[in-house]
């Protein structure tokens, strides 16, 4: 073994500072929703004291991760990347924030005026990196660079700028812009771009069958382009790409990273793995050795080792059995530091608001941009009439024990019970709502009498909700329309469901598309639908009243 | 007009100050998730700066509550009594504090051993007081001191201390003592007893039609015990007690509150209203008019009046006009005074971490008070087989969509998940589970093969479900076992509802009891049947990877 220009010490702190782990952005142990992949306080506290050099945080409201951001940093004392997967507005994954229409939206908007669509990217960016900031982050890591030219890839989707390069890089580059003018650190995802598959290297390999010619014609453009508008990470996909290395992924393939990303493409910035937790890479290889593999391909940092110790003991083994060169370390080292030097975590100092420009919700320019990105994207056709008496408000959701778009009072529950439309909740958790027949799939008798407002929340691929079968929606449509029974249909999400689904509604069935499923999203599209006005500053309009009524042991106790 | 002794403006603050208005947890209008009932931001400040002495706090986390108490106080420029119905721990409402189980199970346990009983009261109070403090609240609205003596109330219920007058008394004076002694003003509710009603204060007005003799001997003895606790408030309850007064309901009665409270039992403290807001009081007198009327009958605070504006001005109409003596409200500002006195508001100071004791959630005395209460007050009979293969996982909620109780991983999901029980939520917001057959109500094709492990999660009136009709729990047991499907129940929340079921059972079906519907509660029950054990520190358990298996997309994007 040779003699180390490091002491031990040195060298596991050099190893830790490369790790990006993962914390809850509830402050609690107790409060963390996914305690397999979120650290406690206790193993974090120790792992930041050991050197670890980055933290990406996931749930929780705005005024926890402030809260969070200010902890992390005490308990480091030392810089640190905080980080999260804030593609969306920061409000996407903590509540108080703005949350935005998926990227897809802008990408439609491009298509008509293609000047309007890169400047609302470039806003999009300014309010999420903003927001960012005031919470304590000083990475978010978007954007999604993936070209979404396959409408079945069930985890980009409407999280693409584009359907095409040449869209996804113009608004990515402006994504970037605008994020790193309000001084946070970016990161373009996932290279070399995951938008062609069908499969989810969340659960396994995916496998890009491209030569070079079509990557260097679809894949890549949109990282060149936000290398060239100066992004500061590039986050590298889970994927095998057989045209540049048969063996490994390109999170562990030096092909990709060091010779297509650094040497080609001419990246200086930080290079950073997705989530060597993911099945893709932690079934094959354990995270571990993926951390190692990694590194020594050119990765940076590497994000959410399973073992965070384990990872560090395996980097100072490959350092110390000179497998894995010190400079190597020390160059990723250097990149980090330059990047904490542009963007320096906040600790929000003697700021006396712990909010600051977020104490009462996202700042009024970024009201207007989240209305005017609902509005620009929302398509309608048809209006009412609004069924009045007994009816169904049948909705389609991923799970109703969690989702943030649809808390008491949300206008997709509110309007329509205003209007007299009971809830009919369908998440594949429930009682059956399909009778076994293929063309007329919904167990109508199961669900209540009167006209149907059907809404959809759907996002990826469209028709692979849990119980829902192949795709029952289409003949679910054609099933209503038959019945009489439809008196409308929202879609909120993926283009490509609304698509399918509106091609087969009868002419004067009223229905609408909003690529956004949050409450913003919902009230403006049952507007066009002719239900509301959703509630206002009086206090005994209707749709008041009707959301207030199911929770009336809420008022006091 | 007479001429007054105060300047207008004295005397409007005068009137302000006796008001107690409502804003939502979260910091941002946005988060509300009553906006009929809770003030915005804008509105809340005016209100504050024009002297409004009180707020009562619903919904966020500790964090945000936190915050948002410090927000309070500095918008008041004044000290204010902040408060919150936290009748089960501050967790109760507020995520990452301590939740404790319902104070009936401490009524169960009084049963057996009355010294354990009181003393576990003190220690609940206690750690209510000592939460609710270090997260800015000053005033405890509780202990509920009305005798559950109705199973059906559908209001109280498993909120009470007791069944009989004797221990809801001791208990609720143990958790007076508890709290008060942490430096929080507690509250004793619902004068003069809520517990023998059978409709909800919150809907209509309520009659309780007892002598005087049948108060004293059931309702009257929690609140004398209460007072000789030292209680700081009363709360009044809004029912008619036509003994007392024929025409007004407590709240505004003068012959309950100053004639029988004040004079009668010597309470000196401060008298407060129920919500005013409530239907049995808004729908008969109108909010304004009925803060004056609470005023005159003798209350010295009014809780969540509709229009707080509007009340203010009719209070100072009603002094102007020698309707209501200056006298009388002075005493109130007194008495307001002299409490914040003892208790004054905390805003947080320079206290380095925001939570205080609270950063990593409760204190490991308070966590190991909140597993000792569960555990004493579990009941079980039986135990597994757990079910091993296909089966359901069937849950009665009230609802998916808002269920503290239920968040990703929680026990009552993952435990069975582990053991391959589908999970089935049935909270009459889905497609209907029934056949419409009364002798076998479930339509068990609509739930899935295999065995039935049956959780209700009830409270208040056990059987009051949205769409559970008259009571088909017992028919869904007779059914269930006659198919011999039932592998196990489990009752949440209602002794009544698992008195009724447990009569039932077969005897080798195994089942448990909790009055708490918890996380806490869901993990200890379902370990007494043999589910389990719950996610530990090992990563790689079962059931740690069955929570997470429905989550992939959440691990990371």
């Amino acid at each position: 073994m040779a003699a180390l220009p490091l002491s031990p010490q040195a060298l596991d702190r050099l190893a830790a500072e490369l790790l990006v782990v993962r914390c809850s952005g509830h402050p609690a142990d107790g409060q963390r929703r996914y305690p397999r992949w979120e650290l406690d306080n206790a193993s974090l506290q120790r792992l930041l004291q050991r050197g670890v050099g980055g933290v990406i945080l996931l749930g929780g409201s705005a005024a926890e991760l402030r809260l969070r951001t200010r902890q992390l940093e005490a308990w480091a004392g030392a810089p640190l990347l905080l980080c999260a997967d804030v593609e969306e507005g920061v409000g996407q994954r903590f509540e108080g924030a703005s949350w935005l229409v998926p990227p897809l939206a802008l990408a439609r908007i491009h298509g008509e005026d293609p000047a309007l669509a890169v400047d609302l990217a470039r806003r999009y960016g300014a309010c999420t990196g903003r927001e960012a900031r005031q919470l304590g982050l000083n990475w978010v890591l978007a954007p999604v660079c993936d070209v979404n030219n396959n409408p079945a890839n069930p985890v980009i989707n409407v999280r693409a700028w584009g359907e095409d390069p040449a869209t996804a890089g113009a608004l990515a580059a402006a994504f970037c812009r605008g994020a790193q003018a309000e001084g946070v650190l970016t990161c373009a995802k996932h290279f070399p771009g995951h938008g062609d598959t069908a499969s989810d290297s969340h659960l396994e390999l995916p496998l890009i069958p491209h030569n070079r010619e079509r990557l260097e014609a679809v894949e890549l453009p949109p990282f060149r382009d936000a290398i060239a508008a100066g992004v500061a990470a590039v986050m590298t996909a889970h994927l095998l790409l057989p045209a540049f290395d048969p063996d490994h992924p390109a999170t562990l393939s030096r092909a990709v990273l060091t010779g297509l990303l650094r040497q080609e493409l001419g990246f200086e910035g930080l290079v950073v793995t997705d989530a060597l937790v993911m099945e893709a890479i932690a079934g094959r290889y354990g995270p571990s050795e993926a951390a190692v593999l990694a590194l020594e391909a050119g990765a940076d940092l590497v994000l959410m080792p399973g073992d965070a110790d384990g990872a560090i003991d395996a980097i100072v083994t490959a350092v110390a059995s000179g497998r894995l060169g010190l400079e190597r370390l020390q160059a990723s080292q250097r990149r980090r530091r330059r990047a904490l030097e542009v963007c320096p975590a906040d600790d929000g100092g003697s700021a006396p608001a712990p909010l600051g420009g977020l104490s009462n919700g996202p700042a009024p320019a970024d009201r207007a941009l989240a209305l005017e990105l609902v509005r620009r994207s929302l398509v309608s056709r048809g209006r009412g009439p609004v069924p009045g008496g007994p009816g169904v408000n049948l909705i389609r959701l991923d799970n109703s024990l969690a989702c943030p778009f649809l808390p008491a009072g949300a206008p997709a529950l509110a309007l329509p019970a205003a209007a007299g439309l009971r809830t009919c909740l369908m998440d594949g958790q429930g009682p059956s709502p399909w009778s076994g027949d293929g063309e007329a799939p919904l167990a109508l008798e199961r669900l209540g009498e009167g006209p149907v407002l059907l809404q959809l929340f759907v996002r990826g691929n469209p028709f692979r909700g849990r119980a829902d079968g192949p795709d029952p929606w289409p003949a679910v449509i054609r099933q209503l329309q038959a019945a009489g029974r439809l008196a409308g249909l929202a879609v909120y999400g993926s283009p490509y469901a609304w698509e399918a689904l509106a091609a087969l509604l009868d002419p004067q069935v009223p229905a609408a598309w909003s690529p956004g499923q949050m409450a913003l999203a919902q009230g403006e599209l049952l507007g066009r639908l002719g239900f509301g006005p959703q509630e206002s500053a009086t206090p005994d309009d209707e749709a008041s009243t009707a959301a207030s009524a199911a929770t009336a042991v809420d008022f006091t106790d």
